[in-house]
């Protein structure tokens, strides 16, 4: 089989290596479409050699179709599509002794911590397979990733219908947080410098503002009669973004942090205890927001195909790792494995 | 009457003015005691000069006895033993609109905003007075507004029994926090860099902590067998202590923003991320915690009368003001104005 292997800052080999078969309680799934995380792109770009130690085989956005089961796997057969959700527990430390198994305090995030799906045939635990729904492609499937996550930073922050909700960030993750948030009836605006990502956000019938022209903290108080919005997602990981979250929060109102910010940036304390602010983590998902995510995709009342901006055969996962990010309005770009399958 | 007037940086003067009747609606307390807040301290080292102009009668935590009622006034009794809750909201303010009241956007603080208890009579609002309970003294019953203030910090916090808290700051706010959590059956740590406060601490009965000393972080996990503190309050409003504060928690835990940070301080907003931490402000009290601190502070189970470290005669405002906070084990101290009444 085909198995991509990330060698050093920039480079990938593709080679021809023999698919292993299933261990004890895992599933083999032979991949259709794999979708380049950021994450991806750090290990891609060095960053993360000393966690990913190439050669290394990565990718955890994924669809596919499984093939073979291993000893003990029950509830699946050879055949079902399915979606991968990358966590693997210990199921031992404190976090998973109170039931937050997602963010372990020893957790192997799959294809970083451990080998991925940029390859034909990926065996998985089958803890971490989840069905496909029915008339949802292997490509949008491998969106479902990423989907979860908005979902989970969603849910996490508690927003409900009516109310009012900025994203700070509209890169892939800022665009689908607004787009599950508009599936809920919550009003949404997304906060970017990047013109284009305005005018993308706007195409997809979200409302956008370029904060760069625009005074935001104006404008969500005039949309919000002075009281200020009801949750920021702070998704940029700038030191800007995080000056502006606290301005734009209500009394009690909540700032979920989705970035994952590479630096400490100054934080509003003050503002916390004047308004009573509440700030809170989101990171991946856990099974309900996986299962949330496969409902969406599947009632297809969003538009996300429109998130998906790049499709390239594993061949070119190279060329297509160097290009991605370089245009503001690429969103997800998918390497095609075995495609529809 | 006498009345104590701020009139610039460092000087108080004591005057004798006429008492004013109360006008419709409020009652006039004949002031027992009244404690020095930190607020207070920063108005009379110059600070508030801005937002109080001289002169100007400040002073907020205090006791005392209904002397007169205002038009309308229902519910009070000359010789009722009250303290004031010093909280005059708008009622229109979005905040106000959602139950807020406390951190209306156009809040009034009393003694702050608005003349204050640093005189023989006051003149409130009805709807800011409490009964004393029978039994308390108005030396204690002045200590209730900042014992209010931790019982918010504490019901904010969600801390429950079994639970181990840690408290950065072990000044009187940190002390009293520590002092309620520990009355509702939380394993407390204060943390300290000043040896006499870990020393003062440990007289009352409470765990602390040098972190100047003693690796705080290690001494929690050990604690806690890996896991972390459920809560932190951040009382230091400090960069050591909001560098600290995340490092502590626990996958989930929540940390309370009790200080009144100056400044913005680098936060490791990835550790949010991470742990999917939460963190919330806390600002002064409701209704209910200042009930909870009259209930907490009439069952007598709590060194309350530790907290207060010095009591000077109205007289000598300007000195004792100058020599509060000059040494590291001063909690609270006390302007007799009229005394136990």
């Amino acid at each position: 089989m085909k198995a991509a292997f990330y060698q050093s800052k920039g480079t990938f080999t593709v080679e021809n290596i023999p698919a292993a078969p299933p261990a004890k309680g895992e599933v083999q799934v032979r991949i259709g479409y794999c979708g380049i995380c950021g994450t991806d792109l750090h290990v891609f770009h060095g960053d993360m050699d000393a966690r990913v130690k190439p050669p290394s085989i990565i990718g955890h956005e994924c669809s596919g179709v499984v093939t073979a089961l291993g000893e003990g796997v029950q509830g699946f057969q050879i055949g079902d599509r399915v979606a991968v959700r990358p966590l693997w527990p210990d199921d031992t430390c404190p976090a998973c002794l109170d039931g937050l198994s997602h963010i372990c305090y020893n957790l192997k995030f799959m294809g970083v911590d451990t080998p991925g799906a940029f390859q034909e045939y990926w065996n998985v635990p089958d803890f971490t397979v989840h069905y496909l729904p029915k008339g949802l492609s292997m490509k949008l499937g491998a969106v479902v990733e990423p989907l979860a996550v908005a979902c989970h930073d969603v849910r996490r922050s508690g927003v409900k219908a009516g109310d009012t909700a900025v994203i700070i960030g509209g890169g892939p993750i800022g665009m689908l947080v607004a787009m599950v948030a508009k599936e809920k009836g919550v009003n949404v605006v997304i906060s970017e410098i990047s013109q284009p990502r305005v005018e993308f956000a706007k195409s997809m019938g979200i409302e956008a503002v370029n904060s760069g022209e625009v005074d935001l903290v104006a404008c969500i108080e005039e949309k919000t009669g002075g009281k200020g919005a009801d949750v920021v997602f702070e998704v940029s990981g700038s030191t800007p973004g995080a000056e502006m979250m606290t301005k734009l929060v209500k009394a009690r109102g909540t700032i979920v942090v989705v970035a994952i910010f590479a630096h400490k940036p100054p934080v509003d304390l003050h503002r916390f205890f004047w308004r009573e602010l509440t700030m809170l983590g989101a990171r991946v998902y856990e099974r309900q927001d996986f299962d949330e995510a496969l409902d969406i995709a599947a009632k297809g009342t969003m538009p996300l195909d429109r998130i998906v901006t790049k499709v390239a055969p594993l061949d070119e996962i190279e060329s297509a790792f160097a290009g991605t990010g370089t245009n503001p309005v690429d969103m997800k770009t998918l390497i095609e494995v075995g495609g529809e399958l």
